[in-house]
């Protein structure tokens, strides 16, 4: 068998059932390849960026990695800002790109470029593989390296002739390595301050501890000893709605951030880093937390929140302890949309276990407090920063859902225009995602970033920061793709939108006009 | 003054006068900067690739660099594709980059990204402006890079506290770069090989030897010595129409090309690579030319190709030689669309001095035959492989036109849903640029080219080949950013719409269905 062949078949033996695509010259073998294997389900993105955000929202649900195709060092640039995402969001994604046959680089011929180099800013784990021989065996170890505990990207180089050339042999999966032992005296030093200063004591959540049980472990402990919960600003996913604690964010703004954490004399960190600013700003300082607080590692992102938080339940003698009742699911809103308003309609028509992805940005910072009475859901955040994932990460989370959960995307209007030919893959797959598409017609968030840096705006910066002339109509936008679309000014047009959208079986586009 | 401040009036004494942008918070004061200073146009892009393509396309009608404005490391990997190709078209851009403060960039916030390394491999330079008081001499440095000749990409990455620090220094121009001296006997070792030889020597050109006065003189020396011409098969920018060389470039596929190199027993190049294959084929070599052929450098692409030439028409004695009458100019097509057809259409119906952004991919390979008898005009190629630059450098053209010429993108579909989002800077710019969308519902190329590596497409391949499920509709996506558009399914329809479009002030969308 060729190269791409023993790809193939090692991917699947890996339990590798997802690749999404776009694939080029060099990797036709490996499509070929795919084409005699039925294990492998092949979704086309018509951009890179889209193609890498598609297998983070994949990853973050189905919980194991999908492996991308894309064309030669350029093919991987343009899905880098999604793969950054993806590092952030500690995401497994066997990443394969393929490339110039050995022998043909050195021509130098106009396609070619530093792909290693690109691929390293975002990957845990690069290797190219030089010759059929290798293919098996080193995607194996990639596929083990996407599964290293928490996961992240493993870049898998394919050039052209070790995928045709003859000689590939199939490998054994690797075992799935496990997350990392916690640190010695860890969750002793934790309970000890617990113990001694619960009152001034933050368990700042993040990763495993978000999900469900981490959350009511942690409830436990607060309950026990005092302590406040808050959870990381941005999360690749978190457990939300009933039977969920109501979990809120350190806040985005450093105003805010250092108000919220003002009070504390200890923070024990869960899988969180310690709070600093996304961005820095003239005469704020860049950590958020009191400088005179103190940090503990209950657990580094390597390790099992999970473990660490049932030890220091254990080590509190902490008691069951029921999650606070979040009162009645509320109506939908009416009249002119505001964002708490639209929480709260999305929290009153949410079907059951349905996923949230959030890249509403300055419009939804605050859609959790509107938003916890919905019945169970997850929530998908913006992990890294680099806007454009929104609708990729939910058509990913769509595929990973195997159709059987409603996606809903909480979409600004600038970052969607990053990656919008998601719509066209949601599409062709009849996914089931309803993307409310906020249209404020400027990037709302650098008006408050500009004055946040102390800059005064004047027309030319003015005119950077708007988006209105002219007019986005993301309803002739995703029907350009074949998504049926509709605009919503009132929330009750939206309501009736959102309802009949989710009785559907494809894709819908909300406009709504904020 | 401030770093911002410092850069704007250093870049705009050094004569950059136009920005391409798509700034982020670190940019703010950059952007603010731009407001107090009337001696830059902004431009905005939706995305970073359309602003790096826009540059790019800028250069090389302007002959001189824009700048860019580009947000953190992950807004630059956005645009590295585009950079790469203007790499590859020896583009001059000076390319800024906001950053984390540095003061900031340790605490690892999420949008923090190995900014540098992406910058590498796609840059001549790269430096970061670490402090306010540098950045004047910084922003000077890299207009010298982005000029030097013939030009590269110049990226300055520039933190957010060098920008908003007081400070700022602004520095004088530097002199703009010469051409490398030609190499020793490179003229004199060409004009004994075509006095000898005419007959089995070919002159291959590239750069500055496919403008107007390069061709004249390639002529010259081909009619005194019988030598032929071509020129390469990517070129930044061709001068095409009356006036101009027939010239043909060497075919994208290597057993065409082959067949049209195999007779040389020399190949001078100028400003020229070698030919090789774009991609590598199993049981074809990487060279295109006769492995026992002689290649000698009349001038690198460091060097002025125009003064070589003319240094060998001299050297030669080659008289004066009236270029070829390429007839009538022919009427516009009729019927069902071929290329053949829309290359004679187009032909017939551009304006004088037109500029042609060339993204038509596997359908327009045969354009130049039937296009040689239009008025002058420019034609811009994909100079890097890598697709989705046609729509934004026809974007950055014209506003290095300043309205004042007639551009037209051929443009593939598949290609353009890479960046499409160029249409609404056009819209919002009012920019002369009408667009032919070649709509054939494929990735056709990737068909052709799954037979030339000797796979056997199957279903799976075969959809991934296949962009009409569901069909695009270019003209909803158009007219959702801005854009007027309507669908020809005759050459007549598209002749008329071309007259209309060339007609107008602002931007035009033709769909071509192909």
């Amino acid at each position: 068998m060729n190269g791409a062949r023993s790809l193939v078949e090692t991917l699947v033996a890996a339990g590798v059932d997802t690749c999404f695509a776009n694939p080029g010259t060099s990797e036709m073998h490996f499509v070929a390849a795919l084409d005699q294997h039925a294990g492998i389900r092949c979704v086309l993105g018509l951009q890179e960026n889209v193609v890498t955000g598609m297998a983070d929202g994949y990853y973050r649900i189905a919980g194991k990695p999908a492996c991308t195709l894309l064309h030669c060092g350029p093919g991987l640039a343009n899905g880098l800002a999604n793969l950054h995402n993806a590092r952030r969001a500690r995401s497994g994604i066997v990443n394969i790109v393929g490339d110039q046959a050995t022998y043909h680089r050195p021509h130098d011929p106009p396609l070619t470029a530093d792909t290693e180099g690109f691929a390293r800013g975002v990957s845990g784990w690069v290797r190219a593989s030089m010759r059929s021989a290798d293919v098996g065996r080193d995607a194996a170890a990639a596929v083990q390296a996407a599964r290293s505990y928490p996961g992240q990207v493993a870049t898998l180089i394919l050039p052209a002739d070790a995928s045709w050339d003859e000689g590939g042999i199939t490998a054994q999966p690797l075992p799935v390595p496990a997350a990392q032992p916690l640190d010695p005296h860890a969750v002793e030093q934790a309970a000890r301050v617990l113990r001694a200063k619960g009152g001034k004591v933050l368990l700042l959540l993040a990763g495993a501890a978000v999900q469900a049980e981490g959350q009511a472990l942690a409830w436990r402990i607060a309950q026990a000893t005092g302590a406040q919960v808050l959870a990381d600003f941005v999360n690749p996913k978190v457990a939300r709605g009933r039977g969920r604690l109501q979990l809120e964010r350190v806040p985005y703004k450093s105003e805010l951030a250092m108000k919220a954490l003002a009070g504390f004399e200890h923070i024990v960190l869960v899988n969180a880093k310690a709070p600093v600013g996304f961005f820095a700003y003239p005469g704020l300082p860049s950590i958020q937390y009191p400088p005179e607080a103190q940090l503990h590692v209950l657990s580094r992102p390597e390790q099992d929140a999970l473990v660490a938080l049932r030890a220091l339940v254990e080590a509190l003698h902490a008691p069951e302890a029921a999650l606070p009742d979040p009162g009645p699911r509320p109506q939908p809103a009416s009249g002119e949309p505001t964002s708490d308003k639209l929480a709260q309609t999305v929290a009153a028509l949410m079907p059951e276990h349905a996923i949230v992805s959030d890249e509403s940005v300055s419009y939804g910072r605050g859609f959790y407090k509107s938003s916890h009475v919905a019945p169970p859901h997850d929530w998908l955040h913006l992990a890294g920063g680099a806007i454009g994932d929104g609708l990729p990460v939910a058509t990913g989370a769509a595929i990973a859902a195997g159709g059987q959960r409603r996606v809903i995307g909480l979409q600004a209007d600038g970052s969607a225009m990053y990656s919008l030919q998601s719509l066209w893959t949601q599409a062709r797959e009849k996914l089931p995602v309803t993307t409310i598409l906020l249209n404020n017609r400027s990037y709302n968030i650098l008006v408050g970033e500009y004055k946040g840096v102390g800059a005064t705006p004047g027309p030319t910066a003015m005119r950077m920061l708007d988006l209105g002339d002219p007019g986005l109509s993301f309803v002739k936008l995703a029907e350009g793709m074949g998504v049926e679309a509709a605009r919503a000014t009132t929330m009750e047009e939206c309501a009736d939108l959102m309802r009949s959208s989710f009785g559907r079986e494809g894709p819908f586009v909300i406009e709504l006009m904020v």
